[in-house]
């Protein structure tokens, strides 16, 4: 007998995005993991929460939400030591992950750990970036146009370097980088290009252009896009 | 009283995919407008077909899926006017998008033509995207790579150009360009780092590394994903 661990793409943020096949798994499967802040709410259970019955036993996996030094190997070895124990018991895991669980997403480290010892099936969902579209009320690229996934955590001069020859661009991870990014696209000759959103598909959505944002800050769940040439769909 | 235009995102091929809003609104609209070929079925439509239950007025979208100079005006042009009607006279309309509406999708081109003169709502979905990285078993790009979409009807000296630096690729729209890919990747020593999907998550899905690929075209819902890194989230 062989149990599986799911990676469960929950959707970006409103429960009714998760997919009929994540919420099928996720009544099925007697275990649940998911990643939260070392103190406070797991955002990843609370897209799902709507969805629970309390059958499932829990397995909180707690982490720093940004830490300089990724992947926080502690924090992962223990909580792949603890996933294992429940799938060696014939018990089914599944991980919760806010948007898709491959792109960009923290289960990519426990699935690192596991893939080798265990049946693991990934169930991808509607990804923040997809849903950041929708928002902003544009698509992502026009045409043929290049689209380039920019995580904000780069250098400086690598963000500018990237930026200069962007079509369309994502930038991700935000938080704690805003002000370098506004550096970044105002060298780049793109700030006024730039949309900003937090928190996409939630009641507390923001939608605006970068250049009206005053915040030094944004949170973690925060996406920045841009189209060089504007409105080149149309 | 004000009808909307929905784009739907439907998955990227099982009908499991869908998400709880999509389905909501699939069986609360009268009308249901559908991309396809000039002959044979709609994609869009097949993957919403487990879901329907008769009661749709429906608006094939027919085109060719490659043709060279995109958009074919004329078709969208006399969409948009018959999906306008149905509006005007009260009828939500929802246009069924494979994957998500937004990334790459052809519904970018009825939102040009209709989002100034109707409300628009874009529902995202799973993106094919995600999809193929679950596919293949490995993550779209590990820690902060940059992730570039590339779609493969570029000329082939710009995928050369683009693909010598990319960290982490997914080239979309393969279709007949496959061996024009083939040489650019070889050209920017990426080939062995390739690995090619067609029709993620249906039953007739392809998952291989590229190399061992023979066919000189791909379907035209068909990715490649490079890795320059290799295994780099483990």
């Amino acid at each position: 007998m062989t149990a599986t661990l799911y990676g469960l793409g929950v959707g970006p943020g409103d429960p009714e995005l998760i997919t009929l096949k994540a919420l099928r798994i996720l009544r099925e499967v007697p275990v649940l993991a998911w990643p939260a802040p070392l103190e406070g709410d797991s955002m990843a259970r609370a897209i799902a929460e709507p969805h629970l019955d309390g059958h499932h036993i829990e397995v909180p996996i707690r982490m720093p939400m940004e830490i300089a030094r990724f992947p926080a190997q502690q924090v992962y070895d223990r909580a792949a030591e603890e996933i294992g124990e429940h799938l060696a018991a014939g018990r089914d895991v599944a991980v919760l992950c806010e948007g898709d669980p491959f792109f960009y997403g923290s289960f990519m480290y426990l699935f690192g750990r596991m893939a080798e010892r265990f049946d693991v099936e990934v169930v991808p969902g509607v990804s923040s970036l997809m849903a950041t579209a929708a928002a902003t009320g544009a698509p992502l690229a026009a045409r043929n146009d290049v689209l380039t996934v920019l995580p904000a955590p780069l250098p400086e001069e690598e963000l500018i370097e990237r930026l200069k020859t962007v079509e369309a661009a994502a930038v991700i991870k935000v938080g704690r980088h805003l002000p370098k990014l506004r550096r970044a696209l105002s060298a780049a000759g793109l700030l006024d290009n730039a949309r900003y959103i937090a928190h996409a598909t939630q009641d507390k959505q923001v939608v605006t252009d970068l250049s009206d944002l005053d915040d030094e800050k944004a949170p973690y769940f925060s996406m920045v896009l841009v189209h060089r040439r504007g409105e080149a769909w149309r």
